[in-house]
């Protein structure tokens, strides 16, 4: 774990001897001083994968090339800049993920420009521009689903964000919609997937009578809560809890995993693999 | 939380203004000092739950008969000596639940005498025969399962256990034989339930990538792992973890819930609402 | 766990048999419908502890004296309507647990009311002004320790907190201004207490190598770190942490523990027994 | 994590430019293939750490001597086979962490030969012996502490044991009988240390009223209770529990955690950096 380097490089491709040794030798020629080294190979996949962070790495695009040129076929190869990710917010009514992405992109922990919040309702804008975010509200009455999609897509298109975060959006993307942003939507359930797919997950957890509840944020895909996964926290209940004493406690873990899980992206620790994700933390 | 006091009043009844008081009532003239004692009222049902520990009931069958004659009708009013419960384990290749069991049950930690291990396989002979509890092999292959489960009973029967506990049992039990004992069979599931429900849930886990993975206790009833959940815990776990890794974590958190949960039963600090525990701990 | 409900009985006395039957016997005569009841016999001090919420309790004070005649001397008895606490905050320049106390304030899930932020900073000015929280800057360079807190009573003491609440103040308080506030000043200590007494208490988890670090509320006392704790949670770390990733991952405990402990509080779900507390949850 | 491989090298020197590419270039050529990579580097100390673990080392002495020949001055370079370390267990009457090992050696979890236990106390032979260890009764009474620990140390080093470890032994032991086994004996500590250093660690964390505890593994110095930390894990407690109940809860981690971290040395997943380990898992 360490605050954003310079440059990380980004290494994803099918494993075989020496990849290691021989990535290295580029970045120590090109005079790169590597502060942090992750790698991991699939198993099931075959697949390495390396997050090399480093500073003083003068030519990014010619280091980039000379490691693609070494890899397997099938490599994928990204040098990334620290420089802040551009993020926009999907909300519903829920102000509590939303309330604490505003604080940490206040105080500059999320390492990121939230561009701004997007929501079916209206009620987060006195929040949103408490902290100067531009809040857009698209109501999702008396309009077709393709049409909502349309205007958020129009919207937030031209501003051209890394991710898109549902902080507690309510709403389910449409296949055709997520499409569009592979990989680059990430939700906040607020339930441990698997269980408790869809709909009202604490009160699924009430009646199942579960002692322990959580939260999970993932990646979106074109199935329901199918995506994968970033991360999980849990905390314990017991039989005194109201639906409603689920839901306040659930908050807790909610926002934190969804401020968390942006933090990971936003310093390129997240890996794709399947539909399993590596975290080099 | 303590060690099992000399009787333990346990009421489910519905509820209704003054229970508690008539209730302390009651143990207050037949001179019963109260130790500890627990109450909860689960909205839905609209049912009370009472577990009074106490000191110095000479007359309990007086005291229960009293009890149950200023509560409503629908009323279970039972009153236990703290006697250690008779528990019959049934298991399959798996040593470490059984393992667990045995070494507390030696140490006399389990508030249960072990009557015997049941098992349909032989290689966990030897391990229950250390701690001199008597085994049992009775082996499933070419018998129906209506003749193995038939033999199961014919043996358990006698023994009168107050809970079977399945200790890594891998076969499903009929629902003929559950109904044989209702509420006193008791399973541990490699998961986190509802997540992972059936066969291999650690690979279940590992194939939907998940961050963290659980153990859960409960009552087996008809339908597969849909009984009421005794105790859950889970561990975090990362990308790098093989399903053999999980297997390995996961003994650690599987022995350790299906060991308290017993205690917890052996102690009376278990009720039934709908599909839910009451848990007084 | 619930809601506050309209009234809660808070009784603490020396302990004898038939306690909860008298009280119950009390608030059943009143007419009141008790919807939840906890009670704790500490053993060590031979106190008894028990907190009753109920509905329909139209003559309190009666009530109050009713119980009270019938308790053992030494016993205090207190009827607390369910109206929001008064709650005082003082701060220095970290942002994350006022941000958090700010934001749960705006909606209505403290069960307080935040009168004022006072700080020896200017800093965290903006942020309770975004909130309509009044901020007051009372530094404390060139002026003495005890002329600082004379400042600090002389405008907090006509505001008539019922608790003061330390987000992350970074000065130590005077036994004579906590002997003002017995029992009403709770602090957020950022360690595992009582691991890592006084100041930088990431830095000596860093230099011990612990594998975990955690968060601590506890009322103030005249000795450091050492008042009644109220909450902690644990939160695991590796090596790879530096002291400021440990400072980064703790703020998300820290915010999560004083504000939970705070609404402990106002729920009156919190006693005092030696110097532990009885948490009624 | 990843059973046992081949072969493991374990490289601990100052840090500079390279490494990482010059190490991994010996391994390639002689033909190794890398299974898992880890690499730290320490900034306090500027100290480089890494293991690797590779199938198909065919002359381990040559490559160990072509890795050091390569590093900085101050280098250490270990090659070890995936053979079983040689464990000595020293206890005193508590079974349960003893118990453990027993029953992960019995099964094949430990990745360790258990040689003998060792106890100043008789009660724990039957347990040893039901598992085919030898068991060892060195009374402590009667004989001074220098004699006591000349008779253990004439018994256990002709054993030559990689690892010593306490499972609950209850006597401390002196700065010279340490000075023997330097960084080779593992102690289990019944609290979140640092807190509640020395004797009756639960009868301390009640009295303070701490709300988690915890237990934690350390390599033994000649300070009590301060060497490097290998592992800890904290549960739960509320005011209810009496220092029984903490003994009880504790055991289910001690025993977890103890056993856990001979897993981590056993398979060379530790490294010492100042008093801090470094555990690649």
């Amino acid at each position: 774990m360490s605050a954003v380097t310079e440059h990380v490089l980004l290494v994803d491709c099918p494993d075989r001897p020496g990849l290691v040794h021989a990535i290295t030798g580029v970045l120590f020629r090109a005079g790169a001083n590597v502060t942090s080294n992750h790698e991991f190979v699939d198993m099931g996949t075959q697949r390495f994968f390396m997050r090399t962070a480093c500073e003083g790495l003068p030519e990014a695009d010619a280091v980039r090339s000379q490691v693609l040129a070494i890899l397997p076929a099938g490599a994928s190869v990204r040098i990334r800049h620290a420089v802040p990710r551009r993020v926009l917010v999907l909300a519903s009514r829920e102000h509590h993920c939303l309330a604490d992405l505003l604080i940490r992109h206040e105080y500059h922990e999320l390492g990121a420009e939230l561009l701004a919040v997007v929501s079916n309702h209206e009620n987060l804008r006195a929040l949103a521009e408490k902290f100067s975010v531009p809040f857009h509200h698209l109501p999702h009455e008396g309009v077709s689903r393709e049409a909502h999609e349309e205007a958020i897509q129009a919207l937030i298109g031209p501003l051209e964000p890394d991710y898109i975060v549902l902080a507690k959006y309510m709403r389910i993307l449409s296949p055709r919609f997520v499409a569009v942003w592979p990989n680059r939507i990430v939700n906040i359930h607020h339930s441990f997937l698997p269980a408790f797919v869809g709909a009202r997950p604490y009160h699924q957890a009430f009646e199942r009578g579960v002692k322990v509840i959580g939260a999970t944020s993932h990646f979106v895909s074109h199935r329901l809560d199918e995506g994968p996964i970033i991360m999980q926290q849990v905390i314990p209940m017991d039989h005194s809890y109201t639906p409603r004493d689920l839901e306040r406690a659930g908050r807790d873990i909610e926002r934190t995993v969804l401020a968390n899980s942006l933090r990971l992206l936003n310093e390129d620790r997240v890996f794709l693999c399947a539909n399993r994700t590596i975290i080099f933390d």
